[in-house]
Parts: structure tokens; C-alpha cells; sequence
């Protein structure tokens, strides 16, 4: 067996919390695999959230017109990026795989895991107008989503009051995690951890704990091809490819719908 | 006419940028109509973006396990939030409609922005179990998403290839506003000007200037009344609502989509 390097970009406040706890299981599990393991523990690195022109080092190219892409795109073809970004960098290129382990608030990542993606994921670095989702420069990589909700699971159902889980999920694993090309492992859910007895949250890591074990072999959610899309026009589905779907009850992915019902838990569930 | 207060929060880097033309456009249309404008300038400001024990003066509850959310609605009880959420706070009280105006990065809002939500929101402040949704704190309130975006249109159509434009505006548009209970505006969508001409941008701020000549007075986007999913029963959609529902060949909403297509344009248009 090959020694993977694992990356987890982690984002709580408090080494008590259940994050924490599942991060730490990670860590555990993960070396105990012989794969090599680094964490960026981004609120105790205090990591900076916002993208600005202090993450260039030197003159920016428009200073009337500050563009944070063009701007460090630039700056990293050069060597001028801030030295925490360069050092995410580093890290991410080393990885076989990205654990993101978050606790959910409002829909979506904490800013300060926000803040890691606007500015880790660097134009140029991650992401090129030709080089992205299928033809993604991490299309060798993978990645997952680990994180805790305050919600239980029966309202995030497609008849739930929140809505279903693979609609908010799509645009942070397809827009972020797809888009680079990352082969995006299905999300691990804590559902409402601090509404169960320390027993069941010792269940819920024991399960992850067996996860663990064939995490690095599982395979991905399944995402659209980018060869699928005309860039001629408009990136927009080839008329062979939608007519080939014409027969399927379902629209492709969540996002590519094409006015069908969703397939079901295609951003939860590996091979659906 | 009632003069009301419009509350804009803006994150560009650059007072040169197409977003700080669409911003100043907003204050000086809406200034006309007699509103009072206030510009949170996030930037500018240098807003803290991280959701940390900083943002309490004294002492947390339970140190060994910093829970944000809680510890956050106690400070907020008790008078001491950080003065920056304060100061955000009263603006919110006051504000009739709040405009958000960024760039989309990442299918979302940029991380400061992200960094206002995750903290200007309170526990207690901005929601509570109980008044959340339809029955949100909020709910006199209007908000909106106004944005520029790097894709084209057709890019973000159900058979483009960043997939529906409306499912990445769910999580945001019902998961932070419409949870707060906000009636939530039909987006600003600015498509990819940077690859438009000088020209035609200007003309982007010309139809802009013209909604807002009206939209203080624009029916909101439609979302399910809280009432409709039993409290009960883990907040799923009641059995006689999901009956009536059956004969309708869309589901409720984007999240509510009952394994049907998708409500045409629901995070787009109103009245639909």
C-alpha cells in the first residue's frame, strides 16, 4: 500500500466540541493506516478570512480596479502570494485527499472555512477557465464534506422544512469541490449531535471510525463530464446528450435538473 | 409616502468596480425616493469575518466546549456582544429592506460576507427555534441578493454547466433570509460584466436604477408558510398538504421539491 497524504481543513472553535472529536478519529484512524496526515486547524491558526490586496506581496496590477482573481493569479505566477496562502498551497498539493470538517451554520461553511476557499483556491493554482470540473487541475485529488448539522435529518428531507440536503449541498460540492476537479467523496452527515447522549455520539464516531477504514478507496459522487457541455455554446448540454436523457424519469445531477425530478440523493450517495 | 430605511451591505475590495457602481446606484436612486440609506462597507470596515470568543466581553459559559451559537444568544441577553455586532444589530432593527451586494464567489457569498451572517445573525437577535421561517423575527423585513457573477447565463441554466441558478441561490435565499424570516426580494443578477463593454454595463445600472424605482413595493418570492410542516412530526410537510399537492406537476419549492421538477424560476421571479 502506497502512503497517502490526507489534508484536514478543520473549522471549530473548541478542542471540547464534537468536530473536534470526529477530526481527532480522522487523525486516528488515518495514521493508523499508515497515511501521513495534516491538519489545518484554521481558527487556531487564526487563519485570515478575507480576500484582500495584503494577500500580494508587492504593487497590484490595478489598484483603481482591485480584481482579487486576476490580482493573485498574477501574484502567485510570480511567487508574490502571502506566505499562509503558499503555505495551504504546499499542503494541498501534497494531498491525496481533503477532509473539510465543519460544524453546518446557515446552509453553508463558517467564513472562516469560506475564507480558506476564496483564498487557498487560487486562479491559476486550483482553477482555469479551461481547466476545470471533469479537466480539473485536482482531478487526481479527492475530497469530502464531513460536518455536523443543528438540524435533525427529517428536516432536511425534500418534504422537510429546511429542504432536501442534495439541494444545499450542490452548490459547495459542485461549485467548489467539483469545479477543481476533485472527485468528491459523499459528505459525511452528523445530524444534530448535540440533541444525543454521549452514547449515540460515541456510535455516530464509532461508525465513522469504520468508515475510515475504506475511506481512501470508496468511490466518488458522479458528476457530469465537462465534454458534455457545448463551450461553443454557451457550455450548455449537447442536444445528442440531452436527447439520450430524454428517456431517464430523472434530470442528470441536481443542478443539471433539465426540468425532470432530482436524481435521487445523488450529492449523498456514491454510484446513483 | 413613509420613509424607510434601506440597509446595503457591501463587500468589494474596490471603490472602482462594477459592484461599487450598482451600490452607489442604490443609494442615490434610493435617497431620491426619500429613503434613508445606510452602507455597511465591509471592507472598509475591515469586518471581523470569524465567529470566535472575541466576539463576547467577559466571560463564555462552558469554556471546555465553546458553543458559539449559545454563547452568543447569553451575551446578547445580557449586553455584551462585541460593539461591531451591536452596531450591526441596530442598523438591522432599523432597516425596512436590506440589499446584500457582492461578487458570487464560489456559488456564494464572498467569506466577509459570509462573516456578517454567521455573526450579525444571533441566536435570540436574528432567530429562535420557535420564530424562524414564515414566523421569523424578521418577517416585516425585506431582503434581497443583489451580485455579479464570472459565469454567463446560460452557464448557470438546468443544462448548463454550473447547473440551475436557482438551486444555488437556495441555501442562501431560504436558508439565511427566509429562515430569519425576511421576504426575500428576486435577486440582482448581474451577468459576467467584466466581458461586457463599458457600454453595456451602463446599461445593466440603467435597468438597475429602474427597479429600484419600484422596489420597495415588489411582491416577494414565495416560500411555504412555517404552519404547513408538523412540528410534531419532525418538521415534514403535512400529510394533507403533500395530498393536495399531488395533482401539481412541480414540486413546492427548490428543497421542498417532492421528487417532482423543480418550480420553474422560484429563487428568480416572483409570483411564480
Amino acid at each position: 500500500m502506497t502512503s497517502k497524504t490526507v489534508l484536514i481543513v478543520y473549522a471549530h472553535q473548541s478542542a471540547g466540541s464534537f468536530n473536534a472529536a470526529v477530526k481527532d478519529a480522522a487523525v486516528d484512524e488515518l495514521k493508523k493506516q499508515g497515511c501521513r496526515v495534516i491538519v489545518s486547524d484554521l481558527y487556531d491558526m487564526n487563519f485570515k478570512t478575507t480576500a484582500t490586496e495584503d494577500d500580494i506581496t508587492g504593487a497590484v496590477m490595478n489598484p483603481n480596479h482591485f480584481c482579487y482573481g486576476n490580482e493573485t493569479m498574477l501574484a502567485w505566477q510570480e511567487g508574490r502570494l502571502a506566505s499562509d496562502i503558499v503555505d495551504e498551497h504546499k499542503k494541498l498539493k501534497e494531498a491525496d485527499l481533503v477532509i473539510f470538517q465543519f460544524p453546518m451554520y446557515w446552509f453553508s461553511v463558517p467564513a472562516i472555512m469560506k475564507g480558506w476557499m476564496d483564498r487557498v483556491l487560487t486562479l491559476g493554482f486550483a482553477y482555469t477557465l479551461e481547466k476545470c470540473y471533469s479537466e480539473g487541475i485536482f482531478r487526481d485529488k479527492k475530497a469530502m464534506l464531513s460536518f455536523t448539522t443543528g438540524s435533525h435529518e427529517t428536516m432536511f428531507s425534500s418534504n422537510g422544512i429546511n429542504g432536501d440536503m442534495n439541494v444545499t449541498l450542490w452548490p459547495i460540492q459542485n461549485g467548489v469541490l467539483n469545479y477543481c476537479g476533485f472527485q468528491v467523496l459523499a459528505p459525511q452527515i452528523f445530524w444534530a449531535p448535540t440533541h444525543l447522549s454521549p452514547e449515540a455520539r460515541e456510535g455516530l464516531l464509532e461508525s465513522w471510525r469504520t468508515r475510515l477504514q475504506g475511506l481512501l478507496n470508496e468511490a466518488p459522487l458522479t458528476f457530469p463530464p465537462a465534454d458534455i457541455f457545448d463551450k461553443g455554446k454557451g457550455f450548455q448540454l449537447k442536444p445528442e446528450v440531452r436527447e439520450k436523457q430524454a428517456d431517464s424519469p430523472f434530470g442528470l445531477t441536481v443542478g443539471q435538473h433539465l426540468e425532470k425530478p432530482l436524481p435521487p440523493q445523488s450529492q449523498m450517495k456514491a454510484g446513483v
